[in-house]
């Protein structure tokens, strides 16, 4: 199973994409994204929805997994980070992966075992996890990378094969839809 | 002049083009994107993305005016409007037209010439400045078309032709960049 893991943000986009045959994880590749500060912020968004195209189609990955949002952000940084993410959201989709999304907090617990652990602590784990030598740098590319742990943690003994079903602790996009709408559609 | 509105939303997402030779303005297409509430987020996006793609390349506008946002917008709506808006802007930007966003108070002002006149005067005002026999329906489509006569009153005398400088109540998408990097880059 190849998960595909994304750390949005309209300045960097953090990607980190690994392999698992259910057991040991290997690192295929990771990085970030930096838009200079100098192009128009249309411009930074295409920039991020082009390599992050180009990069999907290079590692092909079975799901794409996104951080989802920190709930106390102001509605400013919300308005940029949305805009960031839905460019990434789009990129996703458009490469036919599944897509699931995680909170912070989930993200800590599946890959330190602590929903409230430090970023060096998932650092450090992502390190160990992957075999590495050194924490991969940026920190935007580990954070991806922990994105990308945290699914195959929480998928839980599927993890190695392609699953339709979200893990447990994945949100799924529908929980977007206003209340009303979501009951209707209820079972 | 061709001028391509968007009042973006993650829902429905309004456009409306309109032809101008400075004097006299000509609607040229409008409506709604609606994408169904049964559709996952990203889906949804890739919706948006692929008809505004697709209206930009029919329509070749000379520029495109996407609605900014409310700013008492709590972070979740903020969250939300971003993603739409994102892959709005990123279609714009791939059509390869420019790109200016206005207020909604400055598109009101613009339109009707009052800040904060109800929505039924800016689509009165939407209708008679087109010579149309009713008001656009959705009201997302004649609110879409409101952004982009904003554009063309507010580009002044110069509107007829395809002018390289922001109109004055056009925010330019520099202003997002943090503060300290604004002032490195002012003149």
């Amino acid at each position: 199973m190849r998960v595909f893991g994304i750390d949005p943000g309209s300045g960097r986009t953090g990607y980190g994409c690994v392999d698992s045959d259910g057991t040991r994880h290997h690192l295929v590749t990771c990085g970030a994204i930096v838009a200079p500060a100098k192009a128009a912020f249309p411009d930074r968004l295409a920039r991020i929805h082009t390599a992050l195209t180009a990069l999907l189609a290079e590692t092909k990955p079975d799901c794409v997994v996104i951080e989802s949002v920190f709930h106390a952000l102001h509605a400013r940084s919300a308005l940029m980070l949305g805009h960031a993410r839905g460019v990434a959201m789009l990129a996703a989709f458009q490469s036919g992966a599944e897509i699931f999304e995680y909170s912070p907090a989930a993200i800590k617990l599946a890959v330190v075992g602590y929903g409230r652990a430090e970023k060096t602590q998932i650092q450090q784990m992502v390190k160990l996890l992957l075999g590495l030598t050194a924490v991969p740098s940026p920190h935007d590319a580990a954070d991806a990378v922990a994105v990308a742990i945290c699914h195959l943690h929480s998928a839980g003994p599927a993890a190695g094969a392609a699953t339709r079903r979200a893990p447990r602790q994945a949100r799924s996009w529908r929980e977007y839809r206003p209340a009303r709408e979501a009951r209707r559609q209820a079972p």
